[in-house]
C-alpha cells in the first residue's frame, strides 16, 4: 500500500468525522499531499431542515475532537466502496454541495457520462481513487496503526480552487504516516525547525524586522542584527583582503542603457523594478553589481600583469519576488550579495576556481557550516559564446571538482545562458539543504562590455569573467545560520557576548568594573540594572541566548570574581575575574577573530 | 576708484585688443565679474571687405598675445568717452555686430530714444558705465600698476544669453586687482587649489571615477577609494559604538506613503526621484533616513529608561540635483550620509546637544580640521510645534553653543521648518569653508509618526528627536579631505601607505619579507616589481603621495635595514627594519586608531 493512498484515504476520514461534528457542513477537495492530507470545508451551520443559520468558526481547539472522531470512525472498520454513477444521479446526491456540483457540471461539459465516487460509511465523496479496502485495513501487518499514526495539525484559509475571487474555505491539514514512529520523528523535527524560525528568532533576539509601511520583503536591522551583519562583513572583508581581493563601492542606481548594454533589460527584466526618472533619462535599481564591477575595470587600460583581478563589494541589490514567495530574511526583495567577480586569462580559469573554491569552503566552515551538496550546471539550450568556449570552461569546472576531491551532481543543460557555473547548497543541523555560494564563468559580458586586456606583446585580448557568491546574500545567510544554531550563534557572531548581572545595587559599581574590563577585551558586553531578581535576569539571558551570563553578588565583590553562567552549560560557579578575562581572550583570539 | 570699475574697464580693453587682433569680430557682452571680468567674442574671420571666410579657434596659447595688445592699449592712456546716442545712430554704427543690435533692439522696443555707449580708442560699447577716466588712470596712486596687475586666465564656451539655442560664443575670462601682489596672490592661491581639485586628485590616485553610461553625479568606488571609505566608516563606527550609540541598516526604497506620513511627499518631494511601482505599490528611492529610524524606535513600546536612544547608519540616500550644479564628489546625487537621530525626553535636550557636539568636534579634528564657522538657525516663518518647543529647543542651542564658549552667527529664519538646527562649516588649510555638520531639532516626526515613551508612573509622552549628522556625506567629506590635503592623505587615511621598492631582482625576495612584516602590523603595502627603473618607481610613489617608500637593495639586504624616503620629507636614509617597523607601530597606535 502506497503512503499517498493511506493519505488519501485520512481525508475521507476527516471530511466524514468533520460532516457528523458539523452537520450542513459544504465540501471542497481532500487530496494526499508531502507529509500528509488536507480537507476544504465550507462551516455553515444549519438547522435540521438544512437551513443556513450562520459561519461556524474553527479553531485549533477543535482538531482533538475531530480527531477523536476520525478515530471512532476507524475502529469502525468501515469499507470504501467504489461506485461509477450517472451525471444526473451524482447531481441529485449531491444536491446540497455546491462545490461538488461545481466540479461535477465540469465532468459533464467535459463530456463524461459518469462519474467515479467513494462511499465510506455515510460520506460519499467524487474520487477517483485509489483508496484503502477498509478504515482499518490500511495495510498488511499494521491494521490497527494507523489509528496512532496520523494527526491533524493546523487550520488555513484557502480560496476555493486557489482564486482569490471565490469564497474562502477552511482547510484542515493532517500528517500522516506508516508508523507512529515516523509520526512521532516528523513531529519532533518540526517541533525543532519551529523552535529555529528565523522570523521568530529574528524577533525574539531583536535582530530585525519587517514594516508594512516600509514595504513588503525589505527588512529593518535593529541594533543587534546590524551589530551582526557587521561582524559577519567585517570578517569576509578582512579574509578576503587577505586572499588578494580589491574592495569596490557602486550606486544602487544606474542607467537603464547600461543595463541594456549587460543584456539584464532584455533577459532579467521580470525581476527588476519599474524605471526612475531624472532628467529625461531612465534609471533602474540594480538587481546585479556586475556591470558597475565591468566599468571599473574597463576605466583604465588593463595589462595582462593585472590579471587575475579580483573585484569584491557587498553590494545591496533589489530583485522582485512575488508577495506570496517572501519568506523572513530567505527570500526578500532587497539583499546584499557578497559579490565578488574575477577578471582572469582562458588559462588562468581552472587555477583561479581551485582557489575559490578553497576559499569559499574554509570561509562558509568558518561559520560552522560541514556538509555541502555540489551542483555543477552545463551548457542549456540558448547559450553566449562559442561551444569551444563551453566545452573549455566545464572541463575547467569538472577537472576543479574532482581535483579537489569533492562529491558532486552533475545538472546537465542546467548553466546560465552566460556559463556553466557551480552551486553549493550548504546543509544546516537539521540537514536541510541552504542554496547559498555560487560561481559562474561568464562568457557574454566580457564582449557586451567589449573588455580587454594587454599580453605581452602588445595584443588585445577577452578575459574570462568569474562571478562569485560565497555566502549568497548577507540577509539569507544571516537567516540560514539562525536556524542552524536555533540563534545559539557561536560567541564570534553574538551581537552581544556576555551579560553582567548585579545582585543588588551594592554590586552595581563592580558589575560596571567587570562590564569595563570585559570592554577593554574587545567584549560586546551589558551591564543590567538592579531593579529586577537575579533570577528573572538570568531567565531573560537564556531567552535572548546570550553566551555568558556573569553574577556578581556580595562573595563575588570580596573575591574579585564572577559566578558564570555559560549557555548551553549552565552554572559554572565562580571564576576569579582575570582567570575568566583570560579565558575569553583566549576565545577572541584562538578563532582568529 | 571701485575694484569693480577697473575690472568692468578692462574688458572693454579685452574687447579693443581683440578687435585689433582679429578684425571682423562680432561681440557679446563683457561685465565685471568677482576677482575679474570677461567678454564673449564670435571669431568670425572676415576679409577686408568684412565678408565673412571662416570660424578662428582661439586656444589658451593666444592668450598672451592678447594680453600684450592689452597693455599696448592702456600705455597710450586712451580716454573712456561716454556718448549717449540715438537708437537709429547706434544701429547704423553697429551694423555689422548682430548681437549688439539685438540688444539696442530690445532697448526700442522697451522705449529707450538714446543709449549709453562708451568709447575707447577705436572700440565703441554699448555700455552704461561707469569705467576709468582713461586708461592709465585706473585710480589714483598706482596709474601704472594695472600694467602688471591683470591677467587673462582662460578660454570657455557660452552660449549668447546664456541661452543653449543661440549660437555658442567664445568667452575670454581675466582676473585683475588693485595690485600686481594681490594678483600674484590670488594666483598662488589658484593654483594650489587647482593642484589640490579632489576630481583630479581623484583620478590620479585611483580613488573614484564617473562613467556617463552609469549615471549623472554617481560615483564608481575604485579599490582605493573603497579602502579610503572603509577607513573612515569603520573609525566612524568604532568612535559612534563607544559612544553609546546603536547601528542600525535600514533599505534604500521605502513605500511611498511612508514619505507621505513622514511630510518628505509634501515639502522635500522636488529632491525626490520618481515612484518605482512594485504590485501596485510605489516605493520611493530614499532621500533621507530618518523615517525607517523612527519606524525601529516604534517597533516596540519605549520606556523613559532607553532614553537618550542613539541610532547611527551609514545610510546611502539618494537626492535630485540639478546636473548643472554637480560637482566631483561634493555635489552627487547619491551619497552615504554619517546619519545619526538621538531620542530623548525634552529635559535631555541640553545634555544631548553638548555630547553631540563635543564629540563631533572632536571626530572632525581627528580628521585634520581646526576651524570652524558656526552657525544657528531659528525658527522660519512656516514651521511646525508650538512657538513655545521652539523657544525652548532654540534657548537649548544657544545654552549649549555658550557653554561650550564656542564663537557662533545666528541665522534667523534659517531653521528648518520642523525645528532649529546648528550647522557647522569645515574650513581646510586654504581658509575655504564647507558646510558638513548639521545638528537639527525635529518637533514634526514624533507627531507625525505618534512616537511616545512610557514615563516612571506609566504616562505616555513625546520623545524630541534630533537629527545629526557630522561628516555630512562620506562622498563630500573625501572630497573635502582630498582638497584639504592636496591628496597627501595622513597616514592613518592613505590607502597604500607603503611601497616597498626593490632595487633588482636579486632583491625581489627580501621586499616581500619586508612586505610581509608590514602586513603583519597591519599595514597596508604594495611590493613594487623589478621591471621598472628604482628612480621611476620612486616618482610614481611621489605621485601617488604614498607616505612612505622603502627602497631596498644589497646594503639594506645585508644589514637587513630599508631606505626609507618619507612623504614631504625626502631621503631618511637606511635605517634598521625593527627600527622602522617600531616608528610604525608606534604611528598605528598612538593616534588611537
Amino acid at each position: 500500500m502506497k503512503i499517498e493512498t493511506i493519505r488519501h484515504s485520512l481525508s475521507h476520514v476527516l471530511a466524514y468525522a468533520v460532516q457528523k461534528l458539523y452537520p450542513g457542513v459544504k465540501f471542497g477537495i481532500g487530496p494526499a499531499i508531502e507529509n500528509g492530507f488536507y480537507y476544504d470545508f465550507e462551516f455553515i451551520e444549519a438547522d435540521q431542515r438544512g437551513l443556513k443559520r450562520g459561519i461556524t468558526r474553527i479553531a485549533p481547539e477543535d482538531l482533538p475532537k475531530i480527531e477523536e472522531k476520525m478515530r471512532e470512525i476507524i475502529k469502525k472498520n468501515l469499507e470504501f466502496r467504489k461506485k461509477n454513477l450517472g451525471i444526473k444521479e451524482t447531481e441529485e446526491l449531491f444536491r446540497n454541495q455546491p462545490y461538488k456540483l461545481e466540479l461535477i457540471k465540469e465532468l459533464e461539459k467535459s463530456g463524461e457520462k459518469e462519474v467515479s465516487t467513494y462511499q465510506v460509511g455515510q460520506f460519499l465523496d467524487l474520487c477517483k481513487g485509489p483508496h484503502v479496502k477498509s478504515t482499518l485495513q490500511f495495510h498488511s501487518g499494521q491494521a490497527k496503526e494507523i489509528i496512532d499514526s496520523f494527526k491533524l495539525t493546523k487550520i488555513a484559509g484557502a480560496y476555493w480552487r486557489g482564486n482569490e475571487k471565490n469564497p474562502m474555505l477552511t482547510r484542515i491539514y493532517g500528517v500522516a504516516f506508516k508508523t507512529k514512529e515516523e509520526l512521532k520523528d516528523y513531529l519532533r523535527k518540526e517541533e525543532e525547525a519551529e523552535k529555529r524560525d528565523h522570523r521568530i528568532l529574528g524577533q525574539k533576539l531583536e535582530l530585525f524586522s519587517f514594516d508594512e509601511e516600509v514595504g513588503t520583503g525589505l527588512p529593518l536591522w535593529h541594533p543587534r542584527g546590524a551589530i551582526l551583519r557587521k561582524i559577519i562583513e567585517d570578517y569576509l572583508y578582512k579574509e578576503l583582503i587577505l586572499q588578494g581581493y580589491q574592495w569596490i563601492v557602486s550606486p544602487h542606481i544606474g542607467k537603464l542603457d547600461l543595463w541594456k548594454t549587460s543584456g539584464h533589460w532584455d533577459l532579467y527584466r521580470e525581476n527588476m523594478y519599474s524605471p526612475i526618472k531624472i532628467d529625461e533619462e531612465e534609471y533602474m535599481l540594480k538587481p546585479m553589481n556586475c556591470p558597475f564591477h565591468v566599468k571599473i575595470y574597463n576605466s583604465k587600460i588593463r595589462s595582462y600583469k593585472e590579471l587575475p583581478l579580483y573585484f569584491a563589494e557587498l553590494g545591496t541589490v533589489y530583485r522582485y519576488e512575488k508577495s506570496g514567495v517572501l519568506h523572513g530574511l530567505v527570500r526578500v526583495r532587497g539583499f546584499t550579495q557578497d559579490d565578488a567577480h574575477i577578471f582572469c586569462t582562458p588559462d588562468q580559469i581552472s587555477q583561479e576556481l581551485i582557489k575559490l573554491l578553497k576559499a569559499g569552503f574554509k570561509i562558509i566552515k568558518t561559520f560552522g557550516f560541514k556538509d555541502f551538496d555540489i551542483y555543477l550546471s552545463t551548457r542549456p539550450e540558448k547559450y553566449a559564446g562559442t561551444e569551444k568556449d563551453w566545452q573549455k570552461a566545464e572541463n575547467s569546472l569538472k577537472y576543479v571538482v574532482k581535483k579537489l576531491k569533492l562529491k558532486y551532481q552533475i545538472d546537465p543543460g542546467g548553466g546560465v545562458f552566460y556559463g556553466p557555473k557551480i552551486d553549493i547548497k550548504i546543509k544546516d543541523s537539521l540537514g536541510r539543504p541552504w542554496q547559498c555560494t555560487t560561481i559562474q564563468v561568464d562568457f557574454n559580458l566580457p564582449e557586451r562590455f567589449n573588455m580587454n586586456y594587454i599580453d605581452k606583446k602588445g595584443r588585445k585580448h577577452r578575459p574570462i569573467m568569474i562571478h562569485r557568491a560565497l555566502l549568497g546574500s548577507i540577509e539569507r545567510f544571516i537567516g540560514v545560520l539562525l536556524e542552524h544554531y536555533g540563534g545559539a550563534l557561536p560567541l564570534w557572531l553574538s551581537p552581544v557576548q556576555i551579560w553582567i548581572i548585579p545582585v543588588g545595587s551594592r554590586h552595581q559599581k563592580y558589575a560596571k568594573e567587570v562590564g569595563s574590563k570585559m570592554l577593554d577585551a574587545g567584549c560586546r558586553i551589558e551591564v543590567k540594572d538592579e531593579n529586577e531578581t537575579v533570577s528573572k535576569k538570568i531567565w531573560g539571558g537564556e531567552l535572548q541566548k546570550i553566551p555568558y551570563l556573569l553574577v556578581v553578588g556580595d562573595k563575588e565583590l570580596k573575591d574579585k570574581s564572577v559566578r558564570v553562567r555559560e549557555r548551553g552549560k549552565g552554572d559554572l560557579g565562580a571564576v576569579k575575574l582575570n582567570k575568566f578575562l583570560e579565558k575569553i581572550i583566549k576565545l577572541r583570539d584562538g578563532k582568529g577573530f
